[in-house]
């Protein structure tokens, strides 16, 4: 009798592949399966393209990972599976799934006598190969099963804790994943327009960017994003010598999750208005032409003439600033999501998978896990005493940065955002008493009252005119 | 023989109602169809309860005009037509139906060989009542049935041409209301945003805001909504004394429409801010209670200490300004929406239906039809000579406003959106380029070059390190 595969891994793409040797070196030896596998010399993991293989080779009950694209092609998978299947069998979908595909697979797969769990992985090729970020969700019963397994190849925090946890039940896993990206997307535009306002405003060189962000790194906005940012900026193009980033394109592309977060975020009535900025700062800068051709008519940018040291200060200060306020707004739309779909999801959970491995680690993730580990109900970010001061202390150089980008006409939608959202969220008063009343006059939708319960309507077209 | 109708209208509602008079005074006799209707006594209109009575009633090829609830109930109504439709017969769903609900509805209906038109209606009860500002789409053969008729009980501007007109095929009439409604949630957010900077920073009252509406609402800014905030501001609660605005609590509703354009703006990768902006505030004004909470301990805005004529002749200038670019964007949207619809919208015959009877209308929609008549194939209004013009006069208006509204911490997230919009598109070079490297950097996503065709991808980290 033939020794029996811990797992199958199935799509041997480069995340597919990394995996598989990741769950290799810490014992959970697995099979791979692909119909066309394009595999190093140095891949030394078992690989067949037959599936009656692939599932005669498991241990019972089986675990099948799959590492194909979202969408059609996991339904696709599953679909031939099913015939291989035996109850209790577990499939694994490790690609980045829309949330709500998740949760149909899950119900689908249950109903038949399976497992099924949708899992968030980030951290790219070398998470993948060295420690990913793991978030798993869907059928509760499978995740003992699998726990010690992805534990062992899991990212680690620098106190050796997993990055990896149960998220929740159907698509939460995926749901997490797909915020986990908002976020990022977030975090990249706040980056971008900082750098912005420090190059074209202020003048500073890349070079000079990079120092300070490299500066950055060691304080409160330690973070792999302002790490790369540094490395990145400091970077040659080989050929010409020149300033590699000065040589890409500046229209940014996407792939899908950070729209997704902004159209769920709008089903659920959830502000995100800083990962809703990015995500339309992106589809700006794919206008290049159109930008090239309004340049020309509709004037520039200004130079900055303060004093840059000063300037510097409080960009740092105003990024740390924007990107705690979009965390509020991510967080509080998983919180939402996770009452809506009764995922019961503890954000203390999900920020510690974040602390390493993935794109969005950062220092301050440790700081949001304790708020919620003290607080699993705070019903916003900002209301934690530690964030309340970080952000009330660094109110002054936030404004004093936004004011400047406005006033060199340099375009801070993402950072703007923030300070707004931050502005009207602690607004006890907002006009939007007036939107109602207009409302009612228009359309005779009604209101309510701040001084007696009830539904009114104003007959507010003066009968004589 | 008895005499034959010329429409029926089901659904006697307050708009079905109004249009069902509107109809009757111009000489088109509808008979109306309503399961239980709730009828004033000065109702003349020949009303029944029996689909069989009304199919029988009406003029061949009929017309069947839904004012029914979006969404089922506008499914409902159709299958229960159903059994009595010959083939011609046109279905007309004048409800704010979603517009892929629509484009399946003008599917399903044409290949049985009837006909349907999904037409959004706007201007409220009175509008209805009086001339409707309308547009309609979906099956074009039915157009010519049904224009003069229209075009009787439409609005009418002011040089007497009718605000009605056909929008395209498919679902291009509730796609364009849609977009309506987004631009209408843009403007009511400007206008809310501005009269926060007056009230609450500059400290002026209500009934001095009511006095310098009227007064911009003779100027560049006249318009429906400018109008009714006048009168709003100024209309005093009979019982108390007080200024009725100021009791109606600031917790603004929303039925859809504005979310919709959001997310469609999502999906076809067209940048709305100031829409979004609006949306977003409509949801932040939601959570009273917890700013009640915030507001507490993360302070509150300051008061302003410059001088109140400047900045009131500069909030005209930042309105109008932020007006025109939420517009350039809302058209946009309808003009890639037409492109992967294949509707062939016009831009200029749109907005010139928008002219009167609507919320939005106004006295930049002339101008801005002018601008579409005279190049259909503007990339951006903002690129019209006349609007370029109108932006960059008002723009140190426009700055000083945002700058005063940050720092007093009045929250403008929509008029802040706008001039970020204005300012990234007009920037020919914009620090995406930075977003790009950071994704070939985490995720090996390539990236394009300024200096030569092709696609990239650099190995960014320090072999070394």
């Amino acid at each position: 009798m033939t020794t029996k595969y811990s797992l199958g891994i199935l799509g041997l793409g480069v995340m597919g592949r990394s995996l598989a040797q990741n769950f290799s070196r810490h014992g959970f030896e697995p099979i791979g399966f692909d119909l066309a596998p394009r595999l190093p010399a140095d891949f030394k993991i078992k690989v067949t393209n037959s599936l009656e293989e692939l599932a005669g080779a498991l241990e019972s009950p089986r675990i099948l990972f799959l590492m194909v694209p979202a969408g059609a092609p996991v339904d696709v998978a599953i679909a031939s599976l099913r015939p291989f299947l035996q109850k209790g069998d577990l499939i694994i979908d490790g690609g980045n799934s829309y949330f709500a595909d998740t949760e149909r697979r899950v119900r689908e797969l249950e109903a038949d006598g399976f497992q099924f769990i949708g899992m968030g992985v980030s951290g790219g090729e070398s998470g993948a190969l060295w420690g990913p970020s793991m978030m798993p969700g869907g059928s509760a019963a499978a995740w003992p099963r699998v726990q010690k397994m992805f534990e062992a190849i899991s990212a680690k925090t620098e106190n050796g804790e997993d990055c990896v946890g149960w998220m929740g039940n159907g698509g939460a896993g995926h749901y997490v994943k797909m915020v986990h990206n908002g976020i990022e997307y977030g975090d990249m535009q706040l980056i971008a327009e900082i750098y912005d306002l420090l190059h074209r405003g202020a003048g500073l060189s890349n070079q000079q960017i990079a120092a300070i962000f490299a500066d950055w790194n060691i304080r409160e906005l330690r973070s792999y994003l302002v790490e790369i940012t540094a490395e990145i900026l400091v970077r040659m193009d080989e050929e010409s010598g020149l300033s590699l980033v000065d040589l890409i394109l500046d229209e940014a592309a996407q792939k899908g999750t950070g729209k997704w977060t902004s159209q769920n975020s709008f089903d659920l009535g959830v502000a995100i208005p800083t990962i809703n900025s990015a995500v339309e700062s992106r589809i700006l800068s794919s206008l290049k032409s159109e930008r090239v051709v309004a340049a020309k008519t509709l004037g520039s940018s200004t130079k900055f003439q303060g004093d840059v040291s000063k300037l510097v200060a409080a960009a740092e200060q105003a990024l740390y600033a924007s990107k705690i306020t979009s965390y509020a707004q991510g967080i509080k739309l998983l919180k939402v999501a996770s009452q809506e779909h009764n995922w019961n999801i503890d954000v203390a959970q999900i920020v510690r998978v974040w602390r390493a491995g993935c794109i969005i680690r950062a220092a301050l993730l440790s700081d949001i896990t304790a708020a919620y580990q003290a607080n699993p109900d705070l019903p916003n970010l900002l209301l934690d005493k530690a964030f309340e001061q970080a952000v009330l202390s660094r109110q002054a150089a936030w404004r004093d940065v936004i004011q400047t980008a406005v006033g060199l006409g340099i375009p801070m939608l993402a950072t703007g955002a923030s300070l707004a959202y931050f502005d009207a969220y602690r607004s006890a008063v907002l006009p939007a008493n007036l939107t109602q009343a207009q409302r009612d006059y228009f359309g005779a939708h009604t209101y309510r009252r701040v001084d007696r319960d009830g539904v009114f309507h104003t007959q507010w077209e003066d009968p004589k005119a």
